[in-house]
């Protein structure tokens, strides 16, 4: 098992299934030294832990169960990129985009997509330092609250 | 002639005009064996097919007309793509992002962006497989229902 | 100082304090030759110009100011740039992604990121042409009205 498998079992954690797109596209495509991830919803075991808009107050998914699920679509993202290249000590996250259903006048998303951006340090130390931006979007597939997408690389 | 174009032509279709950006940037870019594709919105002869935010009821733009705008936008990119670098049979498309301008409560971006997807897998084959995020976001250039972004790749 | 330092000596400008992240990523990460630029708030002197939803109306932030502050962020951005490779001579922007923080019914984000596009150009010359998306979205950190994002490279 590599380094990066040991830390995320480390955390309680497990490579989860991977998720199998919605439509007409692949998980994660290798191309060259560089994997792009297609943006990943917080499914966990084939459910969404919660749908709707994120923000404060009745009916809204507050921002920290948003972030828990921010990790878990990084945790799928990481499933996608296993899914093209094995050995994930050779993966170096670069770039993460993070989409935030956003209730009007909710701001907080960078709070939320920190839930990805942590775990990928945890799990990938120095390698997972990535470019980052997070947006409140207007809605997002299967009514998720955060989609998350990664670009990374192939160390040689 | 390409077979990329070949099968375009046997899809009844034609690679479009190149829209001219609506502001100050290019269409595409050629950066190395890279091709970053602008934003396109899915004008088609030099109009826009319809306007408004997407999703089910009265004065909205359907799901299925957003998808065949969807599919007009990715053509768009394909002339964008031609206009930088001509030979379209030694193209890969690596990643798609598409904007769906979504009413609130509308989570059906998957099968809007599919209309981008599916064709781009119809013109390009093996070389049309592609990463992917879709994402409602709260509005569009010139009121426009999606809007779709490209990576490609020049293969050598 | 480099010949890129020059011009935005001449424009008025200084490239401003680094703006540190609002969360756990970096403001920009040089990989390879490629540099991916973090979403830029229009940070100035450390506090945002202006806060809320884009658009024409009262309590709106106007088109105009919005794209000050679009430029605003691009010139985070090459700090961002600066502190992952100093010399901005040797870079080119490839891409642009702007995001802007819409009320509903707006659809001027192109001529909001011109903002950022037309800098870019009058900043890097030929080595600011750029591909670019915009697009509105629902909502951004700190209540900002934009954020931008690049893609950059190193020229050999």
């Amino acid at each position: 098992m590599s380094a990066v498998e040991d830390r995320i079992a480390e955390l309680g954690l497990a490579i989860p299934q991977l998720v199998p797109p919605v439509a007409a596209y692949v998980p994660a495509l290798l191309d060259d030294d560089r994997i792009w991830v297609s943006g990943q919803l917080p499914m966990v075991d084939g459910a969404m832990p919660g749908t709707g808009l994120v923000g404060e107050g009745e009916g809204l998914v507050s921002p920290e169960d948003a972030a828990a699920m921010a990790g878990a679509s990084a945790l799928n993202g990481i499933a996608a990129i296993k899914s093209v290249f094995e050995d994930l000590d050779r993966i170096r996250i670069v770039k993460v985009v993070g989409y935030v259903a956003s209730a009007p006048g909710f701001t907080g998303q960078p709070a939320v997509i920190n839930g990805a951006s942590v775990l990928l340090g945890q799990i990938f130390g120095d390698n997972g330092t990535h470019a980052r931006a997070a947006v409140g979007v207007a809605g997002l597939p299967l009514n998720a609250p955060v989609e998350v997408e990664l670009v990374a690389r192939v160390l040689g």
